[in-house]
């Protein structure tokens, strides 16, 4: 297996290097299991703290055809396609946004599409797709309403992905990924930001603000989840996948106030003060429009699994990051 | 108010000009009622058959933005983009259908966000939006689940058209238009063409084929309906679309066999004797994940109508197309 992660210097990119290099083998388009040859880390700067023979690293523009047509070639297998800019700075720039998010997501579809062996694609969707007036408990079923240029770009790149695997032009999956939390490391642009910020750097000793109210809720899953999702997205068999190729990933639905319960738990009092609310309505404005809980039946069906709760969350947090 | 009609010289866009010249003033995007000083009709070929002092003609390439920008001017008030490559069209040839339909499109939309003032775009989107596993009924709120490139190039439209309206680029409105029969002159490559060819032949004293079972159910709506829907689309004030900007035209539901017997019914048996079935099996394909049926709710809610019943729509083709 030849295995190309787009956003492969990002923190994810490199968990899911991290856990295709232990595990060793991946099953390809056929159905064979084979062993992982080689891991090519593609992103804006060069990938750092992936330390393997197998790992290849590439930097470049991904919407450039000529970054997407060096990264995928012939011996490609699969194609994690985690590259993009994040919601409030598609919503700040909008043709950015559409360059990386869609143009650059297209380009790539239309290099494996010349591939001599159609290659598996696992592409990052969000539940940002979703907004508006939605139910309580979103099904599998929902239309797709995204609220923000993010989620339309994301919306765009599910439909261009299931029709280039109709096509047979490729093997694509479509993971709607909950909100990521604990994300190690600094904020970000991301709308979601916070819902990292605010155990992060209280687990570090520095003031975080929260920038929604206390009772908002929101569909949460941690890094570790995250990356398992990944993969049993990418090693379901094309028969499995009975519901179409756009898969909403498992997650918990806590509010802001529950996660700094559970930080309370886990790391006491103190830390938990560090957090104080300030509005921020820009990122209210489009935290306020996403799925707050989902009934994710066809992604459970498939294997994926939710944390059990926001406490293991910020304990994997602390084993994962602040205790190496 | 100056009008630009891209596929102006099809039979809809002809039959939308002469429509909007008859009635002479039309609503802008801020509301003001104005008189419709120019409408231009875009098109590969110049628009023939519609004759009237305020009518222009461009002809060219959709896909070309230089006809893009020499369409839309600072000067145009609204624009109905109706060009598109049809739906067999489309699955026979994936590069000319996300080129025409999709790239199209976003040249479109973008040559409209450079404009002084926003204007209206009402884009013409399909009930190929949705397919497989679809309700009897669909709502409203059905999911995008196309099984067709044409289908999957209409749905990503209709997401563009959404994120460039709420970023107030333009002020659009999809219209999921339902199977328009009878169409006249001659068969197309749209997937659909016999649900008008099996009326239209027998009507011309010439053998037709049918390519679907007789209980084969379609979701139609008649030329003159499509029309007063695109025009109420077009009116509706910005702040009567709750719901959003893409909208499921009303249609009436119907098997082709009872198109058949409306046939018999309207024209005598001598007449529906000329149809014959001969199973076709890329048209059935494609066909079968259509929708058979709507509960067209918001549509109907703005003033859209369908036809009382598909002889109604036989006797309309007669009076429109046969005793000119």
């Amino acid at each position: 297996m030849r295995i190309v992660i787009t956003g492969g210097a990002g923190f994810l990119g490199r968990r899911l290097a991290r856990a295709i290099l232990a595990r060793g083998q991946l099953t390809d388009a056929s159905g064979a299991r084979r062993q992982v040859r080689e891991v090519l880390l593609v992103d804006v700067v060069p990938a750092e703290n992936v330390n393997d023979p197998r790992v290849r690293t590439l930097a470049g523009d991904i919407a450039d055809p000529a970054l997407v047509a060096a990264s995928v070639s012939n011996d490609t297998d699969s194609v994690f396609h985690l590259a993009a800019v994040v919601s409030g700075e598609a919503e700040a720039n909008f043709d950015l946004g559409w360059r990386v998010n869609f143009d650059a997501t297209r380009h790539l579809l239309e290099r494996c599409r010349t591939l001599a062996r159609p290659p598996k694609v696992v592409f990052t969707s969000s539940v940002a797709v979703f907004g508006g007036a939605l139910p309580d408990v979103v099904p599998d079923t929902q239309a797709l309403t995204p609220q923000s240029s993010y989620g339309a770009q994301k919306a765009v790149g599910e439909l261009l992905v299931h029709d280039y695997t109709r096509k047979g032009f490729l093997d694509g999956r479509s993971l709607r990924l909950p909100t990521v939390s604990v994300r190690p490391g600094k904020p970000n642009k991301a709308a979601s930001s916070f819902a990292s910020g605010i155990l992060r750097e209280p687990l570090a000793g520095i003031d975080a603000v929260c920038p929604v109210p206390a009772d908002t809720r929101m569909w949460l899953l941690s890094p570790r989840r995250v990356i398992e999702s990944l993969l049993i997205g990418h090693e379901a068999p094309a028969s499995a996948l009975v519901h179409g190729r756009s898969i909403n990933v498992p997650g918990i639905s806590v509010t802001v106030g529950g996660m700094l319960d559970a930080l309370r738990r886990v790391a006491g009092d103190a830390v938990a003060a560090k957090v104080r609310f300030a509005s921020d309505p820009a990122i209210e404005r489009i935290v306020r429009t996403w799925p707050r809980d989902f009934d994710p039946a066809y992604g459970r069906s498939l294997g994926m699994q939710a944390d059990p709760d926001f406490d293991a969350i910020v304990r994997q947090y602390i084993d994962d990051e602040l205790r190496t």
